[in-house]
């Protein structure tokens, strides 16, 4: 059988930065040619960054595309590299009055696309088919969907391409490749880290692998954008779906994979009246192969851990922040908050504010400078009683007021050093607190971006726990002090506060947000799971009065099933209630 | 030919609150029977309210709209209701393995529907073929499409239904009524108001009768959900499209027209083999007609100002809020959002603070004064110097974060006297300030909702002038002070700024940010539309990277062809810019 080279270019492109994107393209296509590569592949819409959203409407923006993919295949014949063939993802359009008529839609309609590039030219390019328009993504509202299949010949190897979602969809290309009795197919993504999902992907590569009675290759990016995390997780499967080479998650690399593929037949066109886009139709001279790697698999928590690190890495960079500033209560949340600072971006760019009470206990600030010693962060104080003693004076504040009024000058303190000091201001809050509204809007609310908003607070604990092993396994300074894991979680807003004064512990009430938000379960089924009923009439009354302040919430990265913001979309005005 | 008698109600449901809504079918039936009416007619999902957005998704939800229609002809019979066909529309789901494998998709996918109840029990249902999914609408998202036309003969008339975008769409079902020969066409609406749809609104409908050789009842529902409001404007025009009655712009209220059509065929299969649902074969007895009314047109100002206040009324009080409260700095923004809510919910639910700085000028507070002497509502003062000395005295704060620090005292004391006293309170920020970003999150920014966030300041002034004219004409006080509308806009943050030391004229602003917010021209087309270049690449740089604030901003009425929010999605995180 032929052999073939693949280099799977796992890399982390910037949404809009077309310029810096096509450069991207150039230089891993060069060390895939080093490495002697017959094909590399890159991410879906690698060129325009993914998801570009409203961009992928703009004239303005469809035209830069095009002319992208041009220029980068002519940069790529002329840096030497026009006998790789390059194949990756971009936004384009519909330019051809047949094929506009074909699909039932205007010129000029936005397609999400993959070009194959080989000496200086596109070949052949590939419209996604299916365009997913659930949870975080509205591609039906971007795109048109494309109804052709592509199949390349290289080295004498038939290869068909497909995007993200075409593998997902039962009955989708996959069923028609197998039809064509292709060697290998491609799959450029840009999906979305969520917990457990890798190996759910993994399943459904090997699944289709056997289906379609081929090898599969899937390239997904890495890098965060804005709520979104990518984390790679490319991988080969061979046609009786067993793992070949799977790269690490979250990593920016290059991974190269040398497979025995079935001899191309003579003709160009497949058994289902596919013309095939033939390249080359010898085999590759013979080589010896390369031996291939499985990347160790992450834990769940690991994983989540290392998904907001690189989150809140990606939006600091991108956004051209130099430095982040967080409130630090000597609480769970704001000392992990602080060890995924440092980590995304190191302690000289992460500034820590104590801003203690009148209602602040003394271990309150204590764990706070702790947490600053043990990983090496910017930490001053700015007591905040004679901002409330002068609103006091003015304005005659009790309950909820005064208690807000506090959360509030925080978040003032907090955006006047950002707005004094040029950083970008992280919220702390957790998933949990979200969900049920424990938060004060425009007081810990405030900030930029909130790397934990789609941790549950067991989860919370959980990082912390499992941060502060590897620390130890690394032999460093556990970098979130025991006594903020420990202690009883209060806000501290007013004497002797506790959180298990009106909430019920959360080891339960994380498992009934999570089949309440994450599955959607409604009151009798709560019950029937087993929850109380006054729990659920309770919680989720919380969880549904709160959909106000979730909307000025800040964005942040998104780890689990259903994250609040895009993925879970619900009127502010609703009198919708479960208990009715 | 027979008569037949419609009722087109077009009436105010509320999302989530189907006991309600099905009292208002009840209702407003009986109203069309004590009418005389054959047949009535609500909007499109009014047992739900819409749009109800992932809600739909829900099994509980899901279940309990369909008990509701259930309940709804039920109780329509016990009502001494069970003659009149009442047509509604309602949240359904696949229920038959028939239909499910028809349409391709799971036994349980949601469908926006219409049911026929006559005699206490469903005739028929229609579900809506065409999803819109651009623009505030995500229907793939939470709905299957029907493919099957559902006709009625009712008075010896077929009467075809369809459901709002059905009616958009070249080549829809309306396509099909033509060959279909049926008398009339129904349609259902949820059509959200925008500036000059119901020039369009009218002139598609005439178009769709004439292309369907019948007459077209047209039912929209009115109020605010959220960023929408839903303006009515419910109309009927003959099979040759002229208008023959046109209910007014927001107000709830009963339609009846009579109408002679043709009458239907012996046969209960129709030319294109479309089954018809026989309710009554023979024509009623002939009866004097009623004489129609056409609705006085709006202007376009006046129906924004409308707009506005249907939009805050609803959202107070569906929401469940008894009053308002907004800053007031003497300025036309607030001056307006103060006369909106005066309108809205009466003077007595509206409180204003005026909040001088020490760079706020003497008219500031005057003409805040005069605002609340001129509509009645109460107003105090809170200056904010001696919060800002506190802060001066902690932190040294100079530039942007001294400027950013009054604006957020203000947001701090109004949210402070919304928590002690239970107000909502209203951001004032136009959509000239916030598309390019002139305004200060957590200072003026803050607000559970905003009324004007979609009016540019053009409109600003011309809504202005517009609601004092007509005080004048009604022999009342003009609402806003002449010195608010004239003054030169300032933020009034450090000494005598204005608006226009740093940005263009409104009038050219504005129009450059319709150009390119709305209609998402690009550099080269607005250069081209003839604005300066190192204003386009000015402006739009501002408008770009404003995106993060405009995430976090209250919710606010749309009425313009394209508001922030929903109807326009574009990533935080982007390196495009249009100049590159």
């Amino acid at each position: 059988m032929p052999q073939i080279r693949l280099g799977l270019a796992q890399i982390n492109p910037v949404v809009g930065d077309i310029a810096a994107n096509v450069d991207a393209v150039i230089e891993w296509s060069a060390k895939a040619a080093a490495n002697a590569a017959h094909v590399v592949v890159f991410p879906e819409m690698v060129l325009n960054g993914y998801p570009v959203e409203d961009l992928a409407l703009r004239r303005s923006f469809q035209e830069a595309s095009r002319a992208a993919v041009t220029q980068t295949a002519e940069r790529l014949l002329a840096a030497g590299l026009g006998d790789l063939v390059v194949i990756f993802g971009h936004l384009d359009y519909i330019d051809s009055g047949a094929e506009a008529a074909r699909l039932g839609r205007p010129l000029g309609g936005p397609v999400n696309c993959a070009s194959v590039v080989f000496g200086g030219s596109v070949v052949t390019r590939y419209i996604k088919h299916h365009l997913p328009n659930y949870g975080v993504f509205d591609e039906f509202r971007y795109f048109v969907p494309g109804d052709e299949p592509c199949v390349i010949r290289v080295g004498g190897v038939d290869l068909a391409l497909a995007i993200c979602e075409d593998l997902w969809q039962d009955g989708g290309p996959v069923a028609r490749i197998a039809q064509q009795g292709v060697g290998g197919l491609i799959v450029l993504n840009g999906s979305p880290f969520e917990a457990d999902k890798d190996d759910v992907r993994l399943a459904l590569v090997q699944k289709r692998a056997q289906e379609a009675h081929c090898a599969v290759a899937y390239v997904n990016m890495v890098g965060g954008q804005d709520e979104l995390v990518f984390d790679g997780d490319s991988m080969v499967v061979n046609e009786r779906g067993q793992l070949i080479a799977r790269a690490p998650l979250f990593d920016e690399g290059l991974m190269m994979v040398d497979l025995d593929l079935p001899h191309a037949p003579i003709e160009e066109q497949l058994r289902d009246g596919t013309e095939v886009a033939v390249i080359s139709a010898w085999p590759a001279k013979s080589y010896a192969p390369l031996r291939p790697g499985i990347a160790v698999e992450q834990t769940d928590i690991q994983a989540k851990y290392n998904a907001t690190v690189v989150g809140l890495r990606d939006y600091v960079e991108k956004n051209g922040f130099s430095s982040v500033i967080l409130g630090m209560s000597g609480g769970i949340d704001s000392a992990l908050v602080a060890a995924i600072a440092v980590d995304a971006l190191g302690a000289d760019k992460v500034f820590g504010v104590s801003m203690p009470s009148k209602y602040s206990s003394d271990h309150s600030v204590n764990d706070a400078y702790d947490s600053a010693r043990r990983t090496g962060l910017h930490i001053r104080s700015v007591p905040i009683k004679d901002f409330a003693d002068t609103f006091h004076s003015a304005l005659e504040l009790t309950g909820l007021a005064a208690e807000n009024l506090q959360a509030r000058l925080r978040g003032i303190t907090l955006m006047a050093l950002s707005n004094q000091e040029n950083h970008l201001v992280l919220a702390t809050g957790n998933k949990s607190e979200l969900a049920v509204g424990y938060s004060t809007i425009y007081g810990d609310a405030v900030g930029g971006f909130a790397p934990i908003k789609d941790v549950f607070k067991t989860d919370v604990w959980a990082m912390a726990r499992w941060r502060n092993a590897l620390a130890v396994e690394l032999g460093e300074i556990p970098p979130i002090p025991e006594n903020s894991i420990v202690k009883e979680p209060s806000a501290e807003l007013r004497p002797d506060q506790k959180d298990s004064d009106s909430l019920p512990d959360y080891e339960v009430l994380d498992k009934l947000l999570e089949a309440y938000v994450e599955h959607d379960l409604g009151a009798e089924a709560l019950k029937k799971a087993g929850f109380p009923a006054d729990m659920v009439s309770r919680v989720i009354g919380l969880v549904d009065r709160a959909e106000y302040k979730r909307r000025q919430y800040p964005p942040g990265t998104k780890i689990s099933r259903r994250a609040f913001g895009r993925d879970r979309r619900l009127p502010i005005t609703s009198r919708w209630r479960e208990q009715n």
